[in-house]
């Protein structure tokens, strides 16, 4: 029957997606799971904590009869910026809790697991369910990326340079033909349409009009990056926003995120280590003012989303999130679900950049050419890079 | 002969707009040139020494030998953010300078001007240049805007409420009909495409695809904007993006700029003076989460530029400058000039938002439906209002 | 033999000093040695570390030949305010170090135990270095008081309040007569004079001129503070200095630390967990400004220091810091260590108020009437209290 | 009779002292009258006007029946810090503020000097106010130092540097002997205890018990500054007290206010205009931060305030306002007056260091050898110097 069938792919993914989050924990120390370095980069336990929330508060409080609440007070902990759920006590700070400790949240999400598990075999789980547990998995998956993204920001920025595995991601290298890809002028259809799962902020698919653009076939590499370090790219206004500029200025900013010049030479933490950077490598963590101030460097520029998009068949991505020159806004019909999930995408559409792909981080399964990622223009934790276009 | 004709007309011209902007300042006591109560507001003297500065540094200095420069601390002075002009001595801020003190500064824009009008009349001027002396005129147009709004920001936070001009700027109040107009979707042609003065960022005229949409006949007034307030729009997180609602606790916001309530009524800060809100009057001074927000709980939205200008033929503008949901980016075919002229617009093109039309405050001639106007999102000291799509 | 003797109750000293700070941090998670939730407040690992690197660095490594330093990298990372040692490679802020783990923390305070162990027993341990010894294990209790206060704060703002220990730290409640106790004008003796160990603010020994003054013979209580607060002391600017009124209105302050009205009721966040306000304790977790205030209201006032030694043989004192109106100045004779150990105390002789007494978190043994604590006039998580003069 | 004589010489001092702060405006601009460059600087305009309200407000309304109001609003604009008369309706800062105009501003002093006139010529005018008189006088006085400090601010602060008075103040540079001035231990009595006029702070005289001491019969000269500079002062910590390095750093402090290196000379920024600094001259514009860190550099010490007092009739002093290493507290039986004019003095009894002596911009005859003056540890705009101790 068809439920039961849709019923059991959902459950196997269920179990998939959350045994990885856990996975991807593993190397941790315990001491790794509590500390918040800067307000972006959130403790591991509470990615944990808070995705697991998410199914109780949205799957299993409104849906499941029988489902007692584990412990009240983690709605205050382990709430995000859902507005519409819960007040707090103490104004407090992700990174200042030690408590609940990494034992009690993996015991939360054993609890919660379980009675998922149940609730999924129940009568009570009805087929209107299944998208918002698809929301939540998808959820999930987006925290997976941040997880890998948080614990190298946490291990990054300690002065021990500890390893979070010492072969993690190591990617090919094949140094491939670099070339422009060109489209022409005319009427592109974007925006997602297909079977399956996407974001509100896919939908719907429209027209565009695109003129004449090219792209490039390749990200640029720490190689060519590096060169525009040392023509100087970081100490010339002329090729830098405004906005940018400033953030030069006031970061005294001189290279991607995780550059280290130790003894005249350009070390890179990775996250199995510190390492000598890899020329031939495609760059990665800069910030939207980086990436512009490189294209302006190269008389060139960043593609926008929707030329992306219609290029993507023509090129293979999903090793960085590529910056566009398209500031995240909503889609000709978009329309903002009610009630608190529909905070999940609609209220971050201004002051932020869209990008595309997906990056090394991103978990399997998690990618598509119309998923539109979006960050502050500053920032550069992520697995971010550049590919150029005209 | 042609270029003597246009000659004659740009000379004409400069007179005009030059006398302009000492004309907005004949209400003003020598005080108020001299304060800066917000980073965003200059001081006018600043304006109208920042203006005189253009022309002397990008018309005179590079093209009429017999020029001297009236005083080379100016250039530190009056330089605003042309990165390529100069250094500072003092690193200050322009309310904090006394001096050059306001008769300084009409001696100098008289000297300019004199000099400017030898120039205009000598063999050193040619064509060539015609276009950066209409760049300076527009350049003069724009400030002569801010030289007003900044104007009522000084007296409009001063606890005695002086006003500027008693009979300033009245605008005819008709009440007229409120219809939403009907556009169909398909391709559109946007961009500046015509004779005259426009600026880079106008350009260049091209085509995009629009699904249908319809847009209002005319502004929100401040009796519907006054609902919503009286609806608790101010205190209901769903209308805002999460940006704007931080704005809103920020500052504690709850209406408008230079609406204050008195003993029960609401009191408007015109140039006239304090008066009552005037229910029936555009809505002014809203910045573009409140703009935003509004139009959330209207159900509707506020149109993207491209929908503006498609529609801007079938209905009367330029009380207000508009909100649109479009983030301030270039044009598909959007050059940057090379030198400190390039440095006019295309830096800024990062986390702001277009405006378009016009205002009360706009000089006359100085709009266009293509005019690309733009601020950061938070900001409401311009004549800004809303005008509803969807 | 003399030395001997000596050597041989500091090597008990050393065993028993090192003991106590980790049986005070033997209740705590792992989760709650690593989080820092304000600047004032240090993880607990970084105490166990830091106060280890102090033997290492000024006792170990310039002493004994066969010490081989744990990890280099730990200077970097237990190194608190000695300007005079070391450099850092990467910006950071203690609350942000996973790493050491608080194995590695532990493991780093074995190894230096048991080269002091064997230091201590060598011919390298001579007499000029039992000084520096002392002021080690003097810097360790310091810190251990630190300890309970800072675990104390961060177990005390996490929303679930957990206890620290069930039973910690019950004070006998005695309610006692309270009088105030009289002293005659005329010169008084003041600081260290005795055998054994002082910090080098004690000294010298020196004559002050005190007027008739009168203290009290007991601090003040909870209950006494709550008539304070109920009378509205938190909102009348008459009682308060300058400083502390402009304290009171940006941090909304209205009570204690750790108060927390809950359902109508005052309740306290002790060591044990939260409970109801006790009306007879004396009042703990106040400000140098609140105190000021206190005592303004009371048309009475904080005792200086010197009126503080001099009247303090004639009460009892150690359940709190005593906050005095004596800005924290050298005496007369004060002489700063060179190098980096006179980093101790000269530096900070400027915005600081002396506290005078001990408090339920002091260790035994580390309180003298001679001692000077000196805070910030805004801070209050030290375990701080009130004693009147007039 | 004796009221009349004392009235009489009450009204030639009120119009004496009334005429100087006019004096002292004469050679400004309007501008200048205008500007507020830091938060510690108030405009002049403000100065004018604030001290004429304290006449209004404390002497004419609650004493002249006759007396209506320059103007209501004014009392939200001159009061300072006075807690206990007024609210705002908007909150600004004075250097907003254009209006009311410097004219305004003259014309209300017109008003009030008119009618305090006639209110000294009247019946209204009794003994008992004879002492609130004198506190606003000295207290005009007070304001006169800080036109002279905030306009050398104002000016100095300004790119073109304009002079204030080519002839300002330019005082007899005799070099004399300098030698250290001994004192004996023992009882010494500080405070005012005569006739005439003194702040609340400078009472009651009390006996101190003071160490052997010696102190520098001259102030340091820029000369002796300049070698502490190229010394590397500024650049070794262990000079500096915790709280003063970090102002170093955060500052990048390098030498005394208005010193500005020019083509490899040292220039100062004098009321006469830019000019080479003077070896010989007494140096000016250091904070207690530097101080002290010179003291320390010389392996000597600021003076306490008791020291200054005891020793100042063995010296010649009123140059700079020197600074002690004494904190800003109460003397043992100092009492707060009640009402606004207790906020005088006591509020400010925190976290502020005392100045000794009085300075080139002090008015004649406001200065006493018990006047305690005092400011935050970092300010350096007053006329500040250095004498040595130890």
């Amino acid at each position: 029957m068809e439920i039961n069938t849709h019923s059991k792919s959902l459950v196997k993914k269920f179990r998939d997606v959350r045994a990885r989050s856990e996975e991807i924990c593993r190397p941790l120390e315990i001491e790794d799971y509590v500390v918040q370095p800067i307000v972006d980069v959130s403790p591991p336990k509470w990615h944990l904590g808070h995705t697991t929330w998410f199914f109780e508060t949205f799957i299993l409080v409104p849906n499941f009869p029988l489902y007692e609440v584990f412990d009240p007070q983690y709605n205050f902990v382990f709430n995000s910026y859902y507005e519409t759920i819960g007040a707090r006590v103490i104004r407090t700070h992700r990174g200042n809790l030690s408590r609940p400790s990494v034992s009690d949240v993996y015991r939360y999400r054993k609890y919660v697991d379980e009675k998922m598990n149940e609730f999924l075999d129940s009568h009570y789980m009805k087929d209107a369910i299944a998208p918002l547990l698809e929301l939540g998995l998808n959820h999930e998956q987006q925290h997976q990326e941040l997880l890998i993204t948080d614990i190298k920001y946490i291990l990054g920025h300690n002065p021990l340079f500890p390893a979070y595995k010492k072969d993690s991601m190591q990617a090919e290298k094949a140094v491939k033909e670099k070339r422009m890809l060109r489209f022409s002028e005319g009427i592109y259809e974007i925006g997602f349409d297909g079977l399956g799962f996407c974001f509100d902020n896919e939908m719907t698919k429209h027209k565009v009009y695109l003129n004449d653009f090219a792209i490039s076939s390749q990200l640029v590499t720490n190689g060519e990056y590096l060169e525009f370090m040392e023509a100087g790219g970081y100490s010339d206004f002329r090729y830098w926003h405004a906005d940018g500029w400033n953030w030069v200025k006031e970061n005294n900013a001189l290279s991607p995120l995780y550059w280290h010049k130790i003894d005249g030479t350009w070390m890179y933490y990775s996250l199995g280590g510190l390492q000598e950077v890899d020329l031939n490598e495609e760059l990665c963590h800069v910030n939207f003012y980086e990436a512009s101030a490189y294209a302006a460097w190269k008389a060139m520029r960043l593609p926008t989303e929707q030329e992306w998009e219609a290029a993507s068949s023509a090129f293979s991505w999903g090793k960085r999130w590529e910056w566009t020159n398209s500031a995240y806004l909503p889609y000709p019909d978009f329309k903002k679900e009610p009630g608190a999930v529909g905070e999940y995408n609609g209220k971050f559409m201004v002051n932020q950049m869209v990008l595309r792909g997906a990056s090394v981080a991103t978990p399997p399964g998690h990618s598509r050419n119309t998923y539109r990622n979006f960050f502050q223009p500053d920032l550069k934790w992520q697995f971010t890079g550049i590919r150029l276009a005209k």
